[in-house]
């Protein structure tokens, strides 16, 4: 098929944003299942109720993982993407609870040119919401895009 | 329970293995399935056939939380962590493909006192090998740690 | 080992019911995960109290799914079926939300012999309840049977 | 947010391909679990071998949640469905076989106006399509579409 | 419902056998995340092909689990237990490899009559066969039935 | 990689504990995909509100399993194990709840030489008791161990 999106329909400083997903219980043991960790924290109830947050938390990387694939699900970059090349500065600001419904505010912060006129590379600054509109998490996420040179 | 483990029972510079996970089909299915991403390289044999890589990869999201899953079930933390901060560069330096077996090379990479006596914040870079001993990912992995005091 | 029962064996107009399950919010995001349907009526809590339902519903198909299942596991049909054909006029009668718990009522509905006397085709009307005795949906499900010829 | 899409959108017979999907053993064996179906062409792969098929197929009423999850992960119909109503005249014409890849060719069959304006109601044919380009599904997908008015 | 199915309905040194299931990788690794065991004979690739198996075996309590649920699935205890007292006498003869297809031989060991003549003890002996009739476990299967009185 | 530890290192009559984890309706629901076991207590709420129980119960089983589980992520047994042998008097003590949490106490129970110095076998009881520290299981698990010879 042809491409269809590149990385130069996106503008310096544009914003898009997600659709949301409920972040459950099922979330947080599957998460765990998949991912070997199994911090009281995430999975002990008894446990979780004794720290200052009262009760289990989302593990923060399956709260990367959402965002990543919220946006994903979104459709925004398309086809435009070669590859996704890294990730820096994630920040947990607030803990997710089981049934915090998340959603991720992307803002286009850098596009650099490369030596191939057919290849960018941008990073794209995420930022996800609660219910509350309260930032949860945010991290820089650093893609290869196709150009159209 | 008394606590086992405090952020001073480790040492700048020293160095830890975890045990091994080979990533299978399973896992990357399931973690589409849990994330919502989809996208074809991971997803479609076919599209993935007409890649450079000739088949499907391991999305490079769930090799960072594979690599988190591992040094949890390693147990080199144990009690000594409070809460996790953050990850800076990421990078992913080469493909996973379904059926390579990956383990966690753990540095501890900085340590830094807080005003708090009994909190301090260290960086650990995760390095992530596969079954060739070949970097395919690696990042710096920052938690608050219970400290002495 | 040799064939127990035969499309022979069920009369027309003959009805059947089969164990019941409740839905819950694991087989609803186990469902998106499987198939990729993240419609927001159904992973998206806030969203959901915005309609008119109030609240998260179980995929439709997922209902039939459910109900093919249950007929499974009752099971009445045994070995007696080759292939299945089809399905013809489902129609969702009613939502299903999380923690309703539902059930199959099968009625024969039609039977036809085919050229080769030892295979016949049947239709079975499946009736899907809740746990109140309300149709939540319906749909006629084709299958080939062996008969004794 | 506002409305981004109408079932004005589309014309009668406009046509629009999904992305793609390999049926793996984990779809089967996950759907098996979900579902409860464990027929033995699917889950015995002892049985399966000396069957004409000759290895294990997948679920039926599987590959009908896939195409429908392809859909919605193409985007096609973004907002602009307000609810699933039935499917008819679902056939299965070519089994899937573990690895098979499937796609969906959506096209716009029939379109009918209801006494609300805003109201509209489709039939989608959802053709599913394995990587060799055959037809190994077919059936009618209705739905009520906003409508401009 | 009626109650279908009595403890009396089955005699001592009576043999039962249920359907079949392969164990793949999916089952694997599901039920590693599952209960948390990821003990490398069964997750890390490389360090199974240097024991003395050559390959990843399936956990035995997995096998365990699976005997249970086949016995369950092929109906012949239906609605007559009434609950599951435990279980004795658990042997694991040979390794179930990824692949393998099992299936249970059920034996009616022991029949005691209890103070109430409405509820009875029964011993069944399940023993777990490969798709070569090896057995690979045997185990007591020790439940209180439902009887005529 | 050197061995670490050796049956050697367990005193008789040495108890350990291990963490706890809750079990959720999402394991409940998993483990019935898993095993194939659907029986109403465990899945249908309205059937399970009839029993004296008054709610759905974990099944028997997975509470065998998360307790090894739970004794393998607690590292206590390490590299020591060489194979497991079985379990004998397996007997449920009290129903498990979906939100009961679980931890095990682990006694070493029995020590026996085998004519192979470099090789024990172990008898270790495993006590799983609930939130409320009531014994909810108990059963004898059997391993073969490193010895030092």
């Amino acid at each position: 098929m042809a491409q269809t999106k590149y990385g130069d329909d996106f503008r310096l400083g544009e914003v898009f944003e997600t659709g949301a997903v409920t972040v459950t219980e099922t979330h947080v043991v599957n998460w765990a299942g998949l991912t070997g960790d199994f911090y009281p924290l995430h999975m002990d109830k008894e446990y979780a109720a004794k720290t200052r947050f009262g009760e289990r938390l989302a593990h923060g990387p399956m709260i990367f993982a959402l965002a990543v694939g919220l946006v994903g699900l979104s459709g925004v970059g398309a086809d435009s993407v070669i590859a996704w090349l890294g990730v820096d500065d994630m920040r947990m600001h607030r803990p997710v609870l089981i049934g915090d419904t998340i959603r991720v505010r992307v803002e286009v912060k850098e596009q650099t040119r490369t030596k191939d006129p057919q290849r960018g590379v941008q990073v794209w600054l995420y930022t996800v919401l609660n219910q509350r509109g309260e930032t949860v998490m945010s991290f820089d996420y650093k893609m290869m895009f196709h150009m159209r040179g």
